[in-house]
Formats: structure tokens, sequence, C-alpha cells
């Protein structure tokens, strides 16, 4: 193999400029030429695809974004759509590539993987919802971000005597939720990886008020329902329910990537670096215990789940009364 | 006058804590005894005072919110209730006032003013809507938390080549929606003392587009109408319209106040002061052409307008295209 | 005129890069060609210059520094420099400059002013210490920058009921010390516009550890002398004075530009292009009383004086005990 | 045991709140009640000691610093000390107790652990040099501040094609400068940990600058030697060598913990309850490979040993030069 590609796909996540400066200059000091591919797979079957030298990604392990831009593409999902993007890598010469980004983007690398195209997918996504890894590039950022959001919420929770709704991202996953509601000491916090009872919630919520709480905090995961819907089911058990909810959006997916984001996708950058040095193709990339490890893509992709980690869901109930 | 007391209402805003601070204490240094108020004009009738000490201040000056809470209260506008928080005023001797707050708690300020009560209006909200001054407590910090979340979903935007909404606070007011439009360089602002033309807006927004334009923002100040109806609108003129719409909420209120804010408030509070120590009540204290001042509190509430500096307006329409 | 150019020069500060903006998109807007020099007055001496369009400054308004480079180029103070410069800049057709920059650059503004070359002077410079103006671009991001870091230094002073000296930049001029000293509740400000006496600041610092203060706050202007040399006077005095001596720093000079800095900037560099428009040079833009001015910038130069408001100075004195 | 203490000392370290917060309220879920123990030792010694309900740590989880304030008191070497502490906290009726901090506070706890006070450690230090755990509490909110500081080195350091020397904590550890030289991107990290050749260094760093770098960043952890000398060194290799010096100081030690920081303190600080409730003293808390573990303190602390990912520092030499 001589020479890679890497492209970044799906929704935008604070690391994954990190994680393509890491591939480019491991990759040109392990001897590959590499070569970026704008807007995702879009571009791939577009051929938008130029050369990548080190000095294209110096100052962008801080930057937020991607500077190879995503796309959404769902025409990639078409056998026809994967021939022609590899044909695209060929007429390059490009002989291996990286998929730096969420499920979505791991379909594509299964594909180009089923077709015998040597990929590696590098999880790039805030929603830490990809099997295969502990945590995605961009999740602690985004938790942060969250986190700063709720520590402005609070001054003005407390002030007035509040009970909030803050309705958080994370797609199917409860995993920003759970981690920035055990950081922000939440009263409740609703994930769909965990029932709950809402008539309980409500009656918490309640005593809370009536034991003179200067303020409740409900961190919930866009994946359980929506804040509005939440703060109506509530004021039906509850007729004194008041309640501000506030939607954060897509603020989460932006900022200077924190400090384990930019080492993460370093790290993991330079894995997939390796992987395709022993021409090891058909892989993704991960974190487990610390170490950064890869698993096979389609097996992963089929069979794989991410849980988030429950133990902090309890943890939570014992001490944010 | 021996004793004043101080009291912050309405929505609470960064650097109304230093604000209470500065009163507490040069009122000290000029000689009075300073009481401190909670949650506003309803602590105010039912009695919730407290002597305040200059170490009660300590470490208040970059808190955000209020540590006296505020409260909404609108049976101040009863007579009764009026004549009930003077009564209490008097109980515990108490000869002067501090308002901190927005236009609601000017009125309950005019209220005790024309009952005789001496008392002194401090602005504190992030809407920058009051008049008597150019500036209210807040307003700066909060247009850096608004700048700070627009240069997050840039990061976003530009790598997804996307248009956004972001829908500010304000109320009635703009100036939220100009200054960080102006700041953060948006395509379009549009703040409800500005006509525009949706038609022409849509139109522009679509040439940006053809033009290739990375990324459209459009600074929409809630007084106008909600995000989710302007894209709505929009999408009638330009089919292709296509738009995340993110609402900032209550993150605008919170956060420790910006060095700009902690200075003016501590300018303000202090001139409270001054003036007590004369025996001027029936005022408003603001700032004008980076000078403290003061007006009749009644008369400025009755007659006085606070306008956004429509020059920036101007400005943002020949540099942001 | 037809084309213009524009450099940055001296220290760099937040909101020079959104200055040049509003000149390259303010310029255009009025039918200028405009070219901008890369490193200061060595590039122009050098004929380092290049045309600059509308997307050169795309989402530069946010990113602190200068994408011009700045230098230090102490030969422009010779004829000869400037001959050579001009004679650049004529070669490449351009009738009128903008120099954004500190006194350094603008003594470069002075000398091709008096060789008639039409030249505007923006203030650019964290350090506040440029006549002709109340505040210079990058003041108060400065400010905020140092607040951040002051608030950080109070969780560990209180926790360990600590002295702090923290010196702050400023050259010869003291307002960044003086703007948070008082933002940040600093018990003393030592800056070089007011005289103090040591021992009296040494028994102030002495009574308030007695009096059971958690920590006290020395803000100290560079101007003064340098924060280790302040302790070891400080201790002469008072043998039980501990301290720990903070120097912030470069990191003062960095970061995104405060909402402010980039309105102001961006007036600032419009005003000029009006300025160059109606043929106007060999003067200096300024704010005073919030309007954007402009003044002669040999006489400015000659005679002006910046100083800090030394009520706050006052203020500080009357609510920090 | 139905009494147990918390006390925190050594310097501060942000998430020392969140970890009160998680013993104090976890403690009386699983039916204890908690005291505070304020100033560290000093405080244990003088019996300075109160206690805590629940609504004491309310809103603590995001402050920096401690409430519990923290001292030196080297006195608690001795055994007469030791001794003082035990009776006051039998005369407290305290049974078991909590110890954060860092080494030095370890050998305190150690101590207390032979005189047979059940004793359990919480590692709370930004320089993450203890034995028996991976991570410290403190450790990634310093990493993220010092990030801070650099992404602002950056901008000036870009604007005037500059060398920047960055001296940070850490004490006899490197992995403050290793973890934010990899997330800066930093060209060279020297800490203690890994022998370099500065001439060897000199040389790289000129090499770059004669291939247009536009900066250079040396991170250098305060264990191998002061920024001052350092540049001086290279100033003998290399007489062109220009440099910047900054050093960081107390600002890293302060500051809201990141979301990282109050889960892990969270988790730890539970830990320490479940371990007394069991009857274990005479440990020390840790996280290994993502899990909360323990170890005998006393073996720990004379056995063990920190070492820093040193896979880290080679990953920084291949992917940014």
């Amino acid at each position: 193999m001589k020479r890679i590609a890497v492209l970044t796909s799906g929704g935008d996540a604070p690391g994954m400029n990190a994680a393509v400066r890491a591939i480019v200059r491991k990759g040109i000091y392990e001897g590959f030429e590499v070569y970026g591919i704008n807007y995702g797979f879009a571009g791939l079957v577009a051929g938008d695809i130029r050369k990548l030298n080190p000095s294209d990604v110096s100052d962008m392990i801080g930057r937020g974004g991607t500077f190879l831009y995503s796309a959404r593409y769902p025409e990639f999902a078409n056998r026809e759509g994967q021939e022609k993007g590899i044909e695209q890598l060929k007429k390059f010469g490009i002989e291996g590539l990286v998929v730096i980004g969420g499920d979505g983007s791991y379909q594509g690398a299964v594909a180009l993987t089923k077709l015998g195209f040597p990929t590696v997918g590098v999880p790039g996504t805030i929603d830490n919802d990809i099997p295969g890894t502990e945590y995605t590039i961009g999740f602690d950022t985004a938790i942060n971000t969250v986190l700063e959001a709720l520590d402005r919420l609070r001054d003005t929770a407390t002030s007035h005597v509040r009970t909030f709704i803050v309705e958080v991202m994370g797609r199917r996953a409860g995993d920003i939720a759970l981690w920035t509601g055990v950081a922000s000491g939440a009263e409740q916090i609703l994930i769909p990886e965990q029932d709950f009872d809402l008539e309980a919630v409500a009656k918490e919520i309640k005593q809370g008020r009536l034991n003179g709480k200067k303020h409740t905090l409900i961190l919930l995961a866009e994946g359980v329902m929506s804040g509005d819907e939440l703060a109506k089911k509530l004021r039906e058990y509850d007729s004194d329910f008041h309640t501000r909810v506030t939607v954060l959006g897509h603020v989460q997916r932006g900022g200077a990537p924190s400090a384990r984001d930019r080492v993460l996708a370093s790290r993991m950058g330079a894995k997939a670096i390796d992987l395709l040095k022993e021409d090891i193709g058909g892989v993704c990339v991960g974190v487990k215990a610390e170490e950064i490890i890869y698993s096979d893509i389609v097996e992963t992709l089929a069979n794989g789940k991410h849980l988030p980690n429950l133990e902090l869901y309890q943890l939570n109930k014992e001490i944010s009364f």
C-alpha cells in the first residue's frame, strides 16, 4: 500500500480534525501518500480528492468541525454508488481508506469492505453510540459543552427557585444525558436505556420542592422524548409543576476539542495507519479500558452494541437527592 | 438616612451580584447599614429581610444569578401590596431602597416613589431594553455567551455547508441579536426595530448559496417571531431553503459576568449609594457615553425609550456579504 | 483612490482580524480594491503584498492573532526604509494605507504621512495605551482573559487562605490592571499612573489578614515593577507576608475576540475606509464616548496622552475592603 | 461505624468539592453521619470539625478549590500530632476518615492507618503523580486549562512566527506536559520520565525554523528545569534561538472541574463510602482501565509508582513534525 485516503462523514464532531491530522502526519511518517476526500461519501463518488501535506493540517488539532467537510449522502447505500467510489479511489491510485464518522459512516465502510476495498473505521460522533468502542471522538468535548450550559442554567434556576428540563443530543443513546446529569448533580436523568416511571419521577420532584430545594434539574436524552412532551406529561401528574424547557441543539456539536478528545483522536488516527501499514482493512478502531483496540467492522456493526455505564445511573440516584 | 435596603427583581442577569456587592460595601463605607431583601418584591411584602455585612458579599462579584433571589410578583401592582412593602421597610427602620432589575422592577420602584418612599432603580437585565441607560447590567455578558454559542455553531455550519437560524433573547428589543449578529458576521440580522422584507431576505440567502457561501447565519431576535416560524416563511419563498433552528434559551441569562459588566455594575451600585446619601430618591441610574448618569424614574419610564444603534445594522449590511 | 492596502504591526491583539475583515469588505463595498501586506512594515518594504477578496476574510472575525502576521521592524524608523515602502506601494498602484497596531505602528504611519502618503492608523493593542482613543482593539478581550485567570486563582487562593500577586501586561499603562482589579474585587491595584505608599499597602494587607480575610489579591501592572520585586519589598515591611506571584504572560494577547472588540474593530475598520474614500489621510481612528472619531495622527501622537479612568481606582478603594 | 469524617489536604485540585459532595451524600444515603474537617490535618489536630448535611454540599459539584479549605501542616509527620488527631476524631465519635489529596496527604493517611484508625485515601491533585491510580481528581481539568492557554498562545505565536517555551506544573511528574503537548501538537515535550538530548532538541527546532514553520511550541514539565533555564541552554546550541517563556502558574489549579473530573470524583467518593461501610480502612481508591479500584495504602505508597504513558511521547514524535 502506497497511497491512502481519509474522509469524514455524518454529523461533525470536535476532534475529527485532530484525527485527520494524525492520519496525515503518521501516514507520511510511515511512508504513505495521504489524500483527503471532501464532503464524505458524496465527495468520494464525485472524485473531490486532493493530496494532503503535513502543512495542510497545521493548527488543525484544535479546530472544531471538519476541514474536509461532511455531508449526508444516503445514495451511498446503493451498490452503484459504492462501485463508483471505488473506481474514483483506483483512479487516484489509492489503496486504503479511513472513514471517520458515526454508524451511518460505518455502514459505508462496511459496504466498501464487502466489495474488497481495505477500509478502516474511526468512531467520530458526539453521541457515543458506536459499537466497538467505549468512547467516540467528540463525546468528551460535547459533555463539557453541555456542562458549561448547565452551569449557566443553574445560576438562573437557583435565582428563581425553578425546575429546568434540559434536552440534550445523543440520538437513541443516553450517554450525553447520563454523564452530564452526574456531572451537574441533576436530580433526574432520563435515558432510553433505563426504564423509569414518570409518576414516580413527578412525585420525587414535588417532594424536593416541598423540602425546599432551590432548583431541580432534569437531564433528558432526546431519544426518550422531547422536552416539551416531558413537561406536558409531568404536569399531568403534578398540576403545580412549572418548568422551563431548554433544547441545547447544535451548539453541542461545535467548539474546540477537549484535551482528552484530541489525545484520543490522535491515538485512533495513528492506529488506523498502523493497521493499513499491516494491510489490515475491514476493521474499526476503538478504545477499551484506555487501550486502543480494533475489531472486525462487519461483525461489530452487526452484533455489537454500545451500552452506557448504568452504574453511573445508580450512583446519581444515591448522591443527587 | 441611616439604613437602606436592596433587592433584585425580574429575570436575573449576570452582574446583579456585583451590583449588590457594590451597594453593600459602598453603603457601609458611607456609613449606612445595608439590608438585603430576598425574592424581590415578594420578599419585601413578606418581610424576608436581613442585614448584610461586607463578608456576605465576599467572592460575589464573579457569580452569575442573584444571591438575593428573584421572583415574579405581579401582585405588587396593587396599592395594597405596595403599602405593605413600605410598612415592612419601616418596621426595619429602612429609609431608602435600591431596586435592581428590568422594566417590571422599575414599575415597582415607581410605585414606591409615588408613595413617597426614596427608591433608586438600577438597570439589571440581559435584554438591554430599559430607558434611561445605553447599557444594562448583564447585556455584555449575554452577548459574549451568545457569541460563544455562535462560534460553536459555525464549526458545524461550515462543516456541512448549512444555513442556521439562531433565535436569541431580548423580549421586544433587538440589541442582543444586533450586537451578536455584527460580532459573528451574520449574513442576516432580524430585529423588531428595523423593518425588513422577508422575500428580499430569502433572495439574498439563495444568492449567497449559489455564490458558494459555506454557511449562512441568520440572527433572529425573539421579538420578531420564533425561529420555527421564520424557517417556515423562508421556505415559502425558496423551496430549496434548508435550515437548522437553534433557540438559545435560558443559558443566555447565566454565567460569570464579563469584566465590563462587573465594572458597570460596581459603578452603578456605588452611584445608587451616592444618590441616597444626598437624599435623592425617585431616580434611576444609567450609563451614557461611558458616564454614569441618573434621571427621574417616573419620567424616564413614562417617556424614555431605549433604541438600538441602527448604525450597526447598516454596518453589518456593508461587511457581511 | 482606487487601491488601498492594510497591514498589522507590533504586538498582535484579538480583534485585529475583525478589523482587517471590515476594511476588506467595506473597502470592496465602497469600490476599492484592497491589498493585504504580510508581516507589517517589514513586509511592506519587502513587497510581501497580495490582493484580498471577500472570501479571504471569511470566518476571520472570530480568530485571535492576525492572519496578516506581524513583525518588529525597527529599521522602518529610517527614511530609507520608509521611501522603499512607499515605492512598493506605488509599484502595486496602492494609494492609501491602513495601519493597525500600537504606538510603534503609529510612528510608522506618521512617517508615511509626513512623506505625503495617505495613511490611517487604527488602534490595535491589548495595552489600551494609545492616544486618540478611549479604547483600543483587543483591550476588552484581554481584560476578560485576565479575569478568567483571576477567577481560577481565587479558587486556590480561597482554599489555602493565601495572598496572590498577579502581574499583568500593559507596558507603561495601568488600564489592564485597573479594570481587572475592579472586576475581580482585588484588594490592591498598583498602576504606574497612580502614586502609592508601599508601606501603607503592606499595612492594609496585614490588617486584612488579621481580620480573617480568606485571600488577598494584588493586581500589579508590569509598568510599576515585577511581581517578584513587589513580593520582596512587601516582605521587608511585613515579615509574615507570604505570597504567590503569578505572571500571566502572553496568554493575555491571544484568544477569540470578545463581542465588544469585534464590534469595535468592525466599526473602526469601516471608519478607516470612510476616511480614505473622502481622501482623508494622516489621521488615526478612535472611540470616544461610544462614538467613532478620528484625529490628526501627527498631532495626536505628539501631544495626546491616554489616561486611565482614575475614578475606578477610587471606587475600588471604597468597595474592596 | 456510624460517624465518619472527610478532609482535603495539600494543594487544592478541581473536583475536590465534587468528591466531598459524593462522600457526604452517599455517606448519608448509606446511613452514616458525615463530618467535615476544615484546613486538612491542621484542622484535624485543632478539632475544627462540623457535621455536614446534604444541603451543605448543594451546588458544590461545579466549584473549583475546596470548601473545606486546605493547608500545609508538616507537623503531622510527628507521632504527637497524629495521636492528637485521633483523639479529636474520637471526641466527635468519628470512626472512619476519608483523606482527599496528593502524596503528602497520603502520608498522613498512612500514619493514621498505622495507628489503627480506619482511613481511606482519595487521590486529589492536578499533578497525576499518585501511585495506585491511573488518574487523579483534577488532572483532566488542569490539562484542559493548560490547553486553553496554549490555544491562546498559538494565536500570538503564529502571528509573530515565534518559538514559545511553556512551563507547566506536575512537580516531579510529566503527565501534564505530556498530555497537553500531544493535545496542542507541541513540537517538543520535555518531561522528567524520558531522557532527551538537548543538543538534538536544539537542532530539530532550528531545522523547523529553516523549513518555514510558523511557530514552535515547547512543552516543559517543571520537574525537568525552569523555562528560563531551558531557554538559556537552547541558546547555547543555537545563537539564533529566540523564545518567549511562559510559566503558567497557579491558574492551573483552579477553575470549575471538567465533566470527567466531576464523574471521577463522584465515583471515587462513593467508593470510599462503600469501603468504610464494609469496615475496610487503610486503603486508597484509584481508577484503572476505567474501573474504580482500591489497594492497601501502606503498600501502595511504599512500592507503587505512577508512570506516564510513554506511548504518547512516541506518538507525538511521529505526528508533530
